[in-house]
């Protein structure tokens, strides 16, 4: 099995953890070994004491960088979800990372305002908190990202669809879902991280 | 293929890591997926910033196992080869880490000063540096671990083979030279890991 870096980058709010936990079910339950380096767990585990500065989110980004290199280069899928909002640390990611995707999740500043589910940028915009992308802090888009999903114009099944066509198409995941490809003991591995997990 | 933790520990200049690198090889020559989180390589990687307090040392330690399950929950040997002194912290790694197997680097703090290949434990008895284990900071030795070897006792050939006896035993690794029970594609991956780690 393939093992690849997919690496998720957007603004707050644009959708990175939960289509990077949709995916994750869905790579699991095709008999993958996937890991999610979500952006607070990495944060808890790696980075503790770091903080939103252009440095500290380089060192944060470059550990993140680090571990989704030896899971892939190992055969694991790892799945990252950090805004990760600087170019140049995302293409020093890419050239270290092996079969790196990046994945921007679109979505215009205008509607993660209106949308607000967890009223960060109404706090931002309020001086509550500092050094916010998109507010205070810049947001450099991809320019050549591999997959672009937009969750204004996408709803969240084609995006994930819009992801799997384009893993299946560079072929790093098997095809459709009778593409399972695994041994029973694989299998057993699959439902029980899908157990752990709550997926099932 | 089962991955599991293999977490050397013992005072600086025991051979852990010369032994840790040995088991790595060998272990890649076995087709096997490895990776050596040598304790330097981790500080520059995981823990720039942390010092050698208590608390940072921790710290560091968690982050190691954090990344060391990681890779063995899904199918890597991950090579650990920090001091890592103290053993409550070791066993908190010890629940944590899928398969831990624990490999205590005996040698008198006698024989290490008298041997001192890097000019170490004299700087620490002159108090050029701080926080030096063994001479101002305590290492606190397994009480059980699953191995111990033992540089004063022992050549590197003999330690290697104790451990290697350990790992076969328990059925984490398939058994002699010719238990090399892997595909044409492992074995170029093994090769070129080897070439790349200057092993061959």
């Amino acid at each position: 099995m393939k093992g690849f870096t997919l690496w998720f980058t957007g603004l707050s709010g644009a959708g990175k953890s939960t289509l990077a936990e949709k995916i994750e079910e869905e790579l699991l339950d095709r008999g993958m070994k996937v890991e999610l380096l979500d952006g607070d767990e990495v944060r808890t585990n790696l980075s503790k004491g770091l903080g939103f500065s252009k440095e500290d989110r380089d060192t944060n980004i470059r550990r993140i960088g680090y571990v989704a290199n030896l899971l892939s280069r190992n055969g694991c899928v790892s799945i990252t979800a950090a805004i990760s909002p600087y170019a140049s640390i995302r293409n020093e990611m890419r050239e270290k990372c092996t079969n790196f995707v990046e994945v921007y999740c679109e979505c215009s500043l205008d509607e993660l305002e209106r949308r607000d589910v967890k009223g960060l940028y109404k706090k931002a915009r309020a001086g509550l908190i500092k050094n916010f992308t998109g507010i205070d802090d810049p947001y450099e888009a991809p320019e050549n990202p591999e997959v672009t999903v937009d969750s204004e114009k996408q709803s969240e099944e084609e995006s994930l669809d819009t992801i799997l066509a384009y893993l299946e198409s560079a072929g790093l995941i098997p095809a459709g879902a009778d593409g399972k490809a695994y041994s029973a003991e694989q299998e057993k591995d699959s439902v029980s991280r899908l157990k752990e997990k709550g997926y099932i």
